[in-house]
């Protein structure tokens, strides 16, 4: 009986398998043994506790020990997430090593630690998909690079541009979105194992070591000041993918649109199977850059909740980490769904360049008004000539008449005739400025050299 | 030196003179005044002070009494929103009656109070744009009840409809956001007049009639019972207006695709002088509908704020009605601007029933896919219909071969000849079906009589 | 393998088993088949498909036919959410009524519509929950309206109340909540059956008669115009549930604040086996509370996503819907567990007198400075009182110095004495104001007649 | 006639003058001459306009050349925000530099460097005051290394700890917010000067040269892949801001918390003058955290604002740009405003070391049931010691027992006598575990050698 986005039967498909894993019940469960395994195991070597207790705990820290039917019940019971894990902790593991488990820490420390461990696997596979993307782009930026299409601001055909220019908007971002996940990933996951309010008090002096042992068994830097009331490493990591997923949804609507049956200009990946609608038998939607857009949305409402909840009482406030702890696993999916969605999006694009040249020349000229402006401050100021194509492209809108010849008849009322090159100045194909240059610049920057 | 949006020279123009005034300063600080005074006057009819006194109070209610420069300094070294104002008040009105302002109340009582007196006044500019907008879509969507247009779904061409459905489509959702405002103001502006805790403790059991008799004079409803802490009410009326800027900005979207230079089926006002871009001269960009959109996002992310201030510390709490406080004014604003811009850019909507026919028709029939499907259930199920059309329909777009060629091979190969009535059903002007009456239907419900 | 809230073995216990079928995925299947056979039943009535048919329909939508597993697969594999069903539902009634399934139908109208029908079970399980509270919350006020407690304002200690005064105030806002929600329900939730983009094209006519057929059978009212995309009727229940999640968060807050070890006037259920700490043996936490501000949390954060996908493009998108589709379970459910956690806070919440008398004694005086002033004014004004009492008050606390010492000192400056009365007015009991008789009337208010 | 938060009478004073005029109208606008200065010196420079042209445009970039009236009014008919203001500048340059200002440029590259020129000098502001802050913080956290205070989680007493490692727990966030905000200024307030879609096309080949000149003149750093639709970079800034606020918040949460009547271990800054209230004389209210707190509120707002406004339609999208160009000054002002109250609270904190002390001894002993149970594991294991307190712990909570006594009962009634030592593990003072050497190195670590 399922009930979440994650696990139902009409969503799961959009979300890894083996990302729902590493946080499934199990995938947590398993990650609090290990984090409990690693406490024992650097308590040990410190000599706070046994040496052969510390190796009975981290030998029975395999879920498959553990009832998770029962601890659901006694966890309602207790209204408390962790002891009753203990408790059957304690079973398997006999006395007397029992009672050397969790020795200093307290419940926060194992949930936030463990979470670390499964964030760095999913970041890993977030990274392994941006750089996916990230090379397909560069292809695409590169083959399009003189690919002519209609730049459009403001929902309108602005300037001529290429189609690789475009892509190279969309790659530059993106690279910037892995940089800042890469960065940011030691800082936010950390070790944090201070015990009851982040003091050391039931370890003392050797806490410190303790924190800094487990993190070099788990691959993770260690906290040094271990307050859980401070949630703005974390918070950090998690905007810097609430600005991947603004990247994600840009993109994905650059698509929808560029897929609009008037424009025709990419189309995602389609299979015989695909089916776009139960009635409507035609139907090819961009589904993935839709659902794309849709996981983005969800992204972003988990991170004003994670702005929110780094506003804790005290040492401890259980009314924000509840929130945080069924909302970083969200996160971590939300952040490998848009990472894999839009690689996959990227993967299937198909690029049309005949729409894009039919599209681009759509406007019979006015697309490069601003190339006759340029070419026409050789005879007047750069105002005057504004002033003087605003008129005449207003008027061969609302009249209907050719850019260029209501152009000729402005110059004339003027006394100017048409100038010389005034065809190229025209020419779409011509005005795409650094488009090219652009593409391959962005390309360079982007792909790494193997590592 | 301005600094906010509603006086910037870059944006204030957006924002309707009037409604400003209500909520500037000079606004404000009449509001609270206004209130003092009917505060006064209600106590001086129930003989909780002296009817002279109360007079004279009544009577030094004039703004134009108080140094709102001296006010501002005495505020920030109060850091007393009102305290101050009180001691220009006492001074204005002389001994005796100095000693009886104030009687009673909390100034967060006099704030909410004035607040409500300010609201109902841009309630009711909201409402007035809102029904010459209602008004303006009814004439449209009776206009176009049978002009052609593409129905889209998912970015795609789905089902041929009219302009007139669409248009319904708005006005329907617009008529319900201008009854749930109607419905909700008088219970969420109310005269809140409890004193320190809302306990009355000051007035006695006298208190309550004070408020009832304050009501009556202002226009609003009691509060009953006057607690600061709950915010409820207000919030009722704030997330009505979230859904009208829903509305707005799903209609000003529509607007802008519309607009777009590929489709070009309407487009809003121009006017010789309105600019789109300081170097395209070309540009008629569909300014008013992307600055509604922008209005109801700000409106959105005041929303939530809102909602979030509702939670407050026992039985008052400035963390949350600081932020109110200075929210309702943008809210009020921006429910203002988003009516009124709403309102022009419907009025100067142009329609191009040429381009929307043009565009009906860009798909070669298969917009009309889920007609022949019914045709075709004569002779066969709906599924198999469904079956044979997403075969025909994948196959013509894949390979560029006009739907109807396509369905005659598939149907051949199924041994069936194209059965009689098939152009009818694949005529798209004839599928738009119950568009008309539907708009009709709407607009009848909407319109009401005159009152 | 369970990833989301609703099923992790941590969180589970907090969310009613019941409400969790109902929007489990196989309740959702069953609400799907359940309008699919109303759809059909009453297109055999109106004779748009033989009666047989629907019969043959109506009789086969038992999910256990279905194979969730290869929906699952068949789902992905078709990026559409539906037709996968209906293939196997096809299979499973036979020719020739497998050619009358969905007739007329898009897939959306069977998500909306069966979600109305999820909704409306959910619903009343919140109304339920709530009916308990506020009955729970009336016994509260009527047994404490004598209670002294302190009254709070900026976390200050500002005038005496009762604590049944402070529960009218819980009480009058969960009122007008339930209020809210009861009266939007009906126009919230309703049967949307207009077809692919809402004209009834593939039924004609008939449609709108299918549309209020079923909505008879299915105990909801029909949507009259089906617009796919006009969502603020949803959204208009959801910000309601947001406000009742403010009103929950709210009262909570009070609750933690209110227990808070060095408070103590109130403590939330306490069984022996309830645990606060792996660590801590002593904690008792207010754990029902903080994880009732957790759900609230976790729902406005909902509203908002409900908000912006409002906003949709043309007659249907499903980057908005997607959005819709996946979070309204989780709203339906944290409803329901926001108002049965409020209602387990309410029903075991133990009330102190004893430290809320001490409390409300504790600043020797100085909460009931308002009372003194209200006193003096016999011999000064207001604002005169006022002045002096400041003057007094702050002196009491920066020199430590008792109240009324320092009082008669400075009335004494002044060339006056203690004024007769004044211990009466000192007596913190003594000003409770109108608390007890406000409780009073919102008990009787809300309180309705069993009908 | 102001409206806005930051001009009002009433909240004004919360702001810094000097902020307000770098992001007025005044300030804006001057920013904007100022970039097209360095528009024109570039392009003199590398010989794209004439050097004289260049230097009489640079010469003409005084606000007060300006008629800002005139411009509203233009700005409104125009519904273009810039171009009224290149019409006045044409006509102060006069010919022929007129002709040769704005050259190659776009509105929003004006508007987007203006921007950067902007918050390079209110980022300066809120650097200032964090250093402030950090300074007083580090100085109360070794100050108060070992003021015994009660350590608390989920709203009751957990472990004592020191006031010092508290506030090294602010001081640690806060040094990370400090660090964030200066390692992002430089990428994300860049030049921005690729014409009108980003592609330089009319300035051609040497467009990157004059942005990176730009960019050397105005201490920026130039955009590289000039993409109006690229919002990520300002959003990172932004986003850090939002981490800012949320410790300031949770700072700001913590002294209103410590401030309560009940508790009074900290106290804000008072001074004869400052008022609580209008009517309750003897308020002391912590209003500049609870206003810290509204402000950071206010903050978060926006961060979602910026962020739902990165996605942007093609090469540029004003539905966005619009919003964020009403946004930011807000948020420049929020951030300095955050900054600056936060310091005024540390500067100003008093603090109560002897109701610290009061408190952390309120629940006698049992706030260090933890160091009795770690004492106890030298007899039995940690969970039995668990068990065992627990029962212990909640038997003196529910039958008010000292805990000593109960512990001694328990322990007989398992054959065991109270262990040596015991007395030592209940001295609360001898339980604040690592505070003061965590407080030595976090201010260590923070306070940098002056550079």
């Amino acid at each position: 009986m399922n009930v979440g986005l994650f696990d139902s039967f009409i969503t799961r498909g959009w979300y890894d398998p083996e990302a729902r894993r590493i946080w499934s019940d199990e995938g947590t469960l398993q990650a609090w043994l290990r984090v409990e395994a690693a406490l024992a195991r650097a308590q040990g070597t410190l000599g706070i506790i046994p040496r052969e207790a510390a190796e009975v705990i981290a030998r029975h820290t395999d879920i498959r020990g553990f009832d998770l039917a029962r601890l659901t019940e006694e966890i309602a019971f207790a209204q408390h997430p962790f002891v009753p894990v203990l408790r059957q902790f304690e079973k398997l593991c006999g006395e007397p090593a029992a009672g050397y488990i969790h020795w200093g820490a307290t419940t926060q420390n194992i949930f936030d630690t463990a979470n670390a461990l499964q964030m760095a696997q999913t970041h890993a596979m977030t990274l392994g998909a941006l750089a996916s993307t990230i090379k397909r782009f560069a292809t695409l930026a590169t083959e399009h690079r003189h690919t002519l299409q209609a730049g459009r601001t403001h929902g309108q055909h602005a300037l001529p541009m290429t189609f690789g220019f475009k892509v190279a908007g969309w790659l530059d971002e993106l690279a910037r979105d892995r940089t800042r996940l890469e960065q940011r990933f030691p800082a936010s996951f950390v070790v944090c194992m201070g015990g009851a309010i982040g003091t050391f008090a039931a370890m003392g002096e050797r806490g410190p070591a303790v924190e800094r042992l487990m993190a070099q068994e788990l691959g993770l830097a260690p906290a040094g000041l271990p307050a859980r009331s401070s949630y703005d490493r974390i918070c950090d990591y998690v905007t810097a993918l609430g600005l991947l997923a603004g990247t994600a949804e840009r993109i994905a609507h650059d698509v929808v649109f560029l897929q609009r049956t008037e424009v025709g200009e990419v189309t995602e990946a389609f299979h015989l199977g695909k089916v776009g609608s139960s009635t409507m038998a035609q139907k090819r939607n961009p589904a993935t850059a839709l659902m794309l857009v849709s996981m983005a949305r969800l992204m972003r409402s988990r991170v004003g909740l994670a702005l929110e909840c780094m506003v804790r009482m005290d040492e401890g406030d259980s009314s924000a980490s509840n929130v945080n702890d069924v909302t970083l696993p969200e996160i971590a999916l939300f952040a490998v769904g848009i990472a894999q969605t839009l690689g996959r999006l990227a993967a299937g694009l198909v690029v049309n360049p005949g729409a894009m040249d039919r599209n681009a020349r759509l406007t019979n000229g006015l697309i490069v008004s601003e190339a006759v402006m340029m070419h026409l401050t050789e005879s007047m100021g750069r105002h005057q000539a504004h002033h003087l194509l605003y008129e005449a492209a207003q008027c061969a809108i609302t009249e209907g008449v050719p850019f260029l010849e209501v152009l000729r008849e402005h110059l004339l009322a003027r006394g100017q005739g048409l100038p010389a090159g005034l065809d190229q100045a025209l020419a779409v194909e011509r005005y795409t400025g650094e488009s090219a240059r652009l593409a391959d610049e962005v390309v360079a920057r982007v792909l790494r050299p193997p590592s």
